[in-house]
């Protein structure tokens, strides 16, 4: 019993993701369904990107996780199927897999062109329905991947450029605000392990926005409800917070904000 | 393992769709359910007969689709169960089949009256837990739909006033702007066979809003980023959108605007 | 086949509850997930509260609810499990079971500290996807409340403190607005049973914001649309109401506003 997820820009007041459903059913009756978000911003494919590195690792093996995030549907964009020892992607080869190809190597690539996987009549506007979701479908129910079309390597992806984190001497990182979740807190481009290069040299001191947060927080509740507070997120990266607030509103934040955290170097004891 | 389809206005921020898929499950515990849309406008039965046209061809046979957008509930109106030989539809009788069963004959439609298949106390007000998940519930578990009431002859079921497309001599159609997807594309109720039938006499020119778009473009990207463009959409009717931006937004448009294409004769040869 | 369902402050823009599913599924694959709803609003004990009152009994027996809306995440506050004969809740210990505890007796309630139940890695910030995800699962898969940590005396559990009504002579009830739903209907913490004591003592007469309402409607649909009026809600509390309309918008009201109910003694005959 196979898990298909799917994470769209389709939004929930439309019919797109229940006739993708529909079609996926139709083909394979027992696979589990699982909704990821279809609330990512039309074709903003950097933040589906970022969500995808955020959940796939979570799903049992052999997960079929497919990405409808397509600016390009109709024209003449690729679709890919890539599958890793974990689990099979399969999206537009438009730079939505470029966070998860860092760590998984692919075991097989292929661009996604074998009209007998998709439905009798493929629409120009809307692939989801067409070619994604029969095709998902089918992999579900077991077909060979290397059926779906022609080998592709895996260095011709296309991938994002993702905002570099600048190392400024060694007591300091310069990254920028990433993204937003829903309580308005900021996640930055800065890792944990960018982080912990910094600590062993002193207090961390975390600058945005023309504030300043010294050190970094256990937990939202470890401050009193409306203070800011700097934390590393449940996903690894540096994270701008208000306990019980908004940091995006308060703070006044924008996706791209710099920020900067420096390591303070410890006071000789008087 | 039957597949129960859910539209409804209820929203997903109260705890109606949970109550009434708890009934569902309680009943029938191996069912596949699927959340069509809870987003329709609230009571907009016209916006919920366009999406259902738009979906239920896609769900495996069998499947039983149910609509909630019930602006008469605890008042005098019918629900009915209508079995055509693809699906079985339970809905409202207020018009929201008007598009379902244009193209499919129906083959048993019956009136809801056997309180043997309702919750024990059904509400005034929720007649979606009480009565209509109940309802397809048994009818995923194998009820004969002619037990649930009295049968109904298909012409006496409510029907919604379609807005007509108007053929006015042989190079021009007049429609209007039926409804919206969330990418802001307008969806128009001229069809494809309609379009078909001027695009052998000229080039198509679209007017609305104080625009003309010239030609159809075979898909969004297809035209410049920010260009409008009309095109066939994956429901068949001709859409009026703007390569990554919002139509309705940047054109001005609403629901009901009037939509002019005619075909212009080609220019002979100087 | 058990059922978990889902109330989460989450929203569905980001990856969260997708990696919920993800972590659940990898451990009782053949679980069957249903999303209640993740729009509470950010850390509202309370709505939680409140929609978990109205869901949770009409679920198959032995269903598992896991409510994640939880301001206390990384503090001291606990994270309990409480079984009762009709079903297990796992939840944050912050009052969110103030209201189903009322009615159903716990046969056995724990404090979860079994780390052996937790994912390998707990996030200080992420308990959804850490703890409550996979002690879930494993419930679901057969697991041991007793075996997730020590036993908790269920009147130690924190409660809200829920806004009383008050009785005022024999004919009259004072009470508040509770929470709106989605179509803007004014739910009051006055419940069918308080109605009915007053009912026998004259026709009931609903007073809030400076509005009068005479009597209670039996539906939505048994006034014109536009008009206010007062029912029994499907969850047995007085709800004012719009036909057709927001209450809340129209009558311009807030969670917290007065609600007076009086019986009108009978006019003698002339």
């Amino acid at each position: 019993m196979a898990v298909i997820t799917l994470l769209t820009d389709f939004g929930t007041r439309d019919e797109y993701v229940g006739a993708m459903k529909g079609v996926i059913l139709s083909i394979a009756p027992r696979v589990t369904l699982v909704d990821i978000s279809h609330e990512v911003p039309p074709q903003d494919v950097g933040r589906a990107a970022y969500l995808l590195e955020g959940y796939h690792r979570y799903f049992p093996e052999g997960a079929i996780h497919v990405v409808v995030v397509d600016p390009g549907v109709g024209g003449s964009r690729a679709i890919v199927a890539v599958r890793t020892q974990a689990c099979t992607f399969l999206v537009p080869d438009n730079g939505v897999l470029t966070r998860v190809i860092e760590d998984q190597v692919p075991e097989v690539a292929v661009r996604v062109e074998n009209r007998g996987f998709f439905l009798p009549h493929v629409s120009r506007t809307f692939h989801g329905r067409d070619i994604f979701a029969p095709v998902a479908a089918h992999l579900a129910a077991g077909a060979d991947i290397r059926k779906l079309g022609p080998r592709v390597a895996c260095d011709e992806l296309v991938r994002l450029d993702i905002p570099p984190v600048v190392v400024t001497g060694e007591t300091e990182v310069r990254g920028c605000v990433m993204t937003f979740d829903r309580f308005g807190n900021a996640v930055t481009n800065i890792d944990r392990q960018q982080l912990a290069a910094l600590s062993g040299k002193g207090e961390l001191e975390v600058r945005l926005g023309g504030r300043r947060i010294a050190g970094l927080s256990p937990s939202y509740a470890s401050v009193p409800p409306g203070q800011a507070l700097a934390l590393v997120g449940s996903r690894g990266y540096l994270e701008i917070g208000i306990n019980c607030g908004s940091a995006r509103e308060v703070l006044g934040l924008a996706v791209g904000d710099p920020v900067h955290v420096r390591a303070l170097p410890s006071r000789p004891p008087l």
